[in-house]
């Protein structure tokens, strides 16, 4: 028989999430206690500063400065962690709320992608939920999409725009033909980069993200750290250009991919097909699906701010108080395979190259000859521009091949005396 | 606890819905009961012709020729209904099974849309689950986004492109610069369509699917009968350059809205950018929930099709087997409001008006200023083509008005002499 009695709830951390969190609980209480059929009631909070002005009353719940305090409150059905951080305080909270069999609803990608695998397993043998629809896409409820409303699929592909810093930066560069530094600049001014942005934009933030999904998507123990992982820092407006010229957008993808050399991870930069599914502009998440019953369905919408979050930490509430409990990764922790991973050598995909080369005879001979060796065919071919200082840009893009070859052809390409630098690498998303 | 034995299930109807779902559930037993966490077992079949090959082996399930024996059989939990159709049978059969305390899963969004309040009602009486992921929008589990992954969520409007042959045809017609007729003709050669398509084209499905999603998002009884419905017969392949020289595609839309004058549910043709979320090509579904946490999130897949349905119906089987329940339209079927229903005339939009005039002086200056009259005005103008025995096209879009606004233009540019026949009118969805 489900409960009627009040779920009830403390929130660690009043940021931006956790605050945004309780704010829609007060405002929307009524509703919600008709959807969960029972009230949504928050008893405690947590924060370092009480005196701070937040823009919501906190005054009818104990406060506790240490948020390990909550555990011990023993009312508390849930607890829900908006601290943030894979170490610390945010890890041990949610370890000792589990072990108190405490629900938890945390928002901390980086403490899943970390320790998921401990957590679940703690989770399941105390036989509370661990939710974390708002750790991956922000307000879009990609966690239920894969665990529950596609749950009948053996999915083949996942792969997504999922870092909003990062799509805003490209999106920016690409309608303003700026800088990555200028755009990264006006992302920091307007708050959605951070002083030190090398989390997102470096791809660590989508990596997370992404073992997360293809550990639902495949059933295997959490990997972050076998995902390739590339930022965006080295893109130029020149590629931007040419990438529109040849009707591509750059994004940051993450994609994991069965191959038949086992488990592919990578998040990279992606020319992808400016009508593709994932072209979603600013800074929007866009997630496409591939599933053997389904085919493909793809999901767009907030990959983070206070409302989308909020939007999916009270949806994994509502789930507790409605007595669901789907195993942390889809199957039983125990259940979870361990899938070999496939060496990025194996990847197969298309190739943008962009290099200066020196205006001398037999250079374009040379190097297609070297990319013809390693069997690999070229597709377009763009010499755009002037010369300057005796040196003229070349763009090439190839068809379909593997990393394994594009390097084989690299270091040769690499090896020539008219080839200024190293050439810009960057793969693409074919169309279907 | 969760139940560990196997969930024990009967198929009603062995079509290509109900065989595609027994294939699944037979080819991923394993990967269900891993899911699940207990195993998923088909124990009886019903269908008319036993003799029939259906691909599939139904050697090993209870047979019944009359469905409404599943019911008697007390080791069924959950009776999965594909016969379809609003009334007799299906409609015998899951108030049967209802009643006698079985869940259902159903594909059948005639039964729904017509009689879901009543079993709604039955259901959560007899406290065993009425699913229908199926019914609405093929393999895109829009249900449970709906109902639980955005379910913190007030929605303010709810949109899509609901039918899979509409947008057949209609993406044929603007692909292939063919008439109705033709792309109809092909859709049913391909089996598309159906031989007698009045339930596709003429939007009484997308009604269906729209009125359940419209009780979802604003809690209110169930009321495919308060849907304005209009279909897409009457769309030319003028209308379909007019709307691709404009940088629109025509849909086939059904929309939900919480208006200051109530509710409103249309589904008619619609003019929607080109790179609007909803213009998915083909066969495609694409779905946009608007809701006041998280903003706007968007999700397109297959609308139809053996394997999208098939693997909707698992998910509801699966969540079932987990043990979970959600009322069937989101709040306590006694929870639902009675909300007004604002009428056609109240609706603000845009306006596409194609019509052939006679080469007369002063024509254009009666038009426009029928429509100034009325308050409407003009966004775009176009003579495009040339004269045929003194008549031109002439084609007006305007800027947002009411539709009552509109119908007093129309009264009056209907009565002017040079108009010759009535014009073609087209609501136009604004580009955010």
């Amino acid at each position: 028989m489900p409960q009627t009695n009040a779920l009830k709830i403390a929130i660690a951390g009043l940021g931006t999430v956790g605050g945004g969190t309780l704010k829609l609980l007060q405002s929307q209480a009524a509703l919600y206690a008709l959807r969960a059929q029972r009230p949504l009631e928050v008893i405690a909070v947590s924060a370092r500063d009480k005196t701070k002005d937040r823009g919501v009353d906190c005054s009818a719940y104990q406060w506790e400065e240490d948020a390990m305090k909550l555990v011990d409150i023993p009312e508390v059905d849930v607890v829900v962690e908006t601290i943030g951080g894979a170490e610390g305080i945010a890890k041990d909270l949610v370890e000792a709320a589990l072990k108190a069999g405490k629900h938890v609803v945390t928002a901390n990608k980086a403490l899943m992608a970390s320790h998921g695998a401990d957590l679940a397993q703690l989770a399941e043998s105390q036989g509370v939920t661990l939710a974390y629809e708002a750790a991956v896409a922000g307000g879009i409820p990609v966690i239920k999409i894969m665990r529950e409303g596609l749950a009948a699929n053996q999915f083949s592909k996942v792969m997504g725009v999922l870092n909003g810093t990062s799509n805003y930066i490209l999106t920016k560069m690409t309608k303003e033909k700026c800088s990555f530094e200028e755009a990264l600049k006006e992302a920091q001014d307007l708050g959605y980069a951070e002083a030190d942005p090398t989390f997102d934009v470096d791809g660590f933030d989508t990596a997370q993200k992404l073992s997360l999904m293809a550990t639902l998507a495949f059933g295997c123990v959490p990997s972050y750290e076998a995902v390739h992982v590339e930022g965006i820092r080295h893109i130029t407006p020149d590629d931007i250009k040419y990438a529109t010229h040849l009707g591509y957008v750059i994004k940051l993808l993450g994609v994991a991919e069965l191959t038949e050399h086992g488990l592919q991870q990578h998040v990279h930069p992606c020319m992808v097909p400016v009508n593709s599914a994932v072209a979603a502009d600013g800074a929007a998440n866009a997630i496409v699906l591939t599933g053997d019953a389904v085919g493909t369905v793809m999901v767009e919408g907030p990959g983070a701010g206070e409302g989308p979050t909020a939007s999916s930490i009270i949806s994994d509430l509502l789930d507790v108080a409605r007595g669901h409990n789907v195993a942390t990764f889809s199957s039983h922790f125990g259940k979870l395979k361990e899938i070999p991973f496939a060496d990025m050598a194996h990847l197969r995909t298309a190739y943008y190259l962009r290099m200066q080369v020196l205006d001398q005879p037999g250079v374009l001979a040379q190097i297609t000859g070297d990319l013809s060796e390693a069997g690999i065919s070229v597709e377009t071919f763009l010499q755009p521009g002037t010369m300057r200082d005796g040196k003229a840009p070349l763009v090439i893009t190839t068809h379909e091949t593997t990393e394994a070859a594009m390097r084989r052809a690299l270091e040769k390409i690499n090896a020539l005396e008219a080839v200024v630098a190293a050439p810009q690498l960057i793969r693409m998303e074919i169309p279907e």
